[in-house]
């Protein structure tokens, strides 16, 4: 039998403060508390997001000994064959959103999608389980907008309200599209379905 | 006591047949013999390629059960920021030299390196040792050449004779002078002595 501290708390290992606040809202709607923990789990490189975040969570939980999620997300650019993909955070460290425009200039087809996984274990019953999130969108021609994070100015949904950017939205219009919310209450109907 | 062939037997993880080529004339000169062991072991993502290499050559001698090499590279350009890194394999097979080489459009600033790391791992000693070796160049405004592999046809030794691409050599050529050798006789030179 869980407490009830137990049912309703989540660990998330992320040192990502644009992405914890954004999972925290997303809890909070359905009751749950989510504590950040800022560990640094292995990535390996790998094209496939889910085993990414797989193995990141196992690091994870093995680190910090708590039932822990991790998340990892990237842009898919059709044009550039996937590009940055996986490795969108370090690649938004080098080029930036700069260079990513760079890459753009004269392709007409501006086809992306974020993805995200929210992968989540627990050391001692060794569950491990993995989520995911997607949208559609495309590249704009600028950068617009200065809230969230990453690649978020240059992302425009497809038939979002305004065609906004994701970096011109609030972090609660943000996560009514997110492909991160997506994965995040996916991860949720399960969590609370199997406490 | 080591039998002979046990000195002069080298296991080299990979499943890069140029990476194998290469290394295997390297060994050549030395007396020593290289199997290639086509295994994939992970790979962590990290800027550091030290790190990389050394994960992944705990991670293959822990597969395999055998001592054993694994290599590691990535080309550095100053002017984007280290980019393509440690992530250069992912990104020749997305971007590719076109892509690279759009980045580079209007740059003046051509500088780039070619940097190696060369990790040994023994399973049964816990002996892990790591062994780098770099080579300073430009970014060509073309490609040129179709040896090697990668982003050798960009890649141009600063003083090199002909002023050629790493594509444009033999692997004999190549080896008098690449990032990988270094590392390789760095290695074969530790090797040798430890034996």
């Amino acid at each position: 039998m869980k407490t009830p501290l137990e049912k309703k708390l989540i660990f998330f290992a992320t040192t990502n403060f644009h992405k914890f606040n954004e999972a925290r809202a997303v809890f909070t709607k359905h009751g749950i508390a989510v504590a950040m923990i800022r560990i640094k789990s292995l990535e390996i490189q790998e094209n496939d997001l889910e085993a990414i975040a797989k193995f990141s969570a196992m690091d994870a939980a093995k680190k910090c000994g708590l039932p822990i999620i991790v998340e990892d997300a990237g842009l898919f650019i059709k044009a550039l064959n996937g590009f940055p993909g996986p490795y969108s955070s370090y690649i938004y460290k080098t080029l930036g959103i700069k260079g990513v425009l760079k890459l753009m200039e004269g392709i007409e087809n501006r086809e992306a999608e974020f993805r995200s996984v929210v992968a989540y274990c627990e050391p001692k019953t060794n569950i491990l389980e993995a989520f995911c999130g997607k949208i559609k969108g495309k590249i704009t021609e600028k950068a617009r907008g200065k809230s969230g994070f990453g690649f978020d100015p240059i992302f425009q949904l497809l038939g979002s309200k305004g065609l906004k950017t994701f970096a011109e939205m609030s972090i609660e219009e943000k996560n009514q599209y997110s492909h991160r919310a997506k994965a995040l209450h996916a991860f949720i109907k399960w969590f609370l379905r199997s406490r």
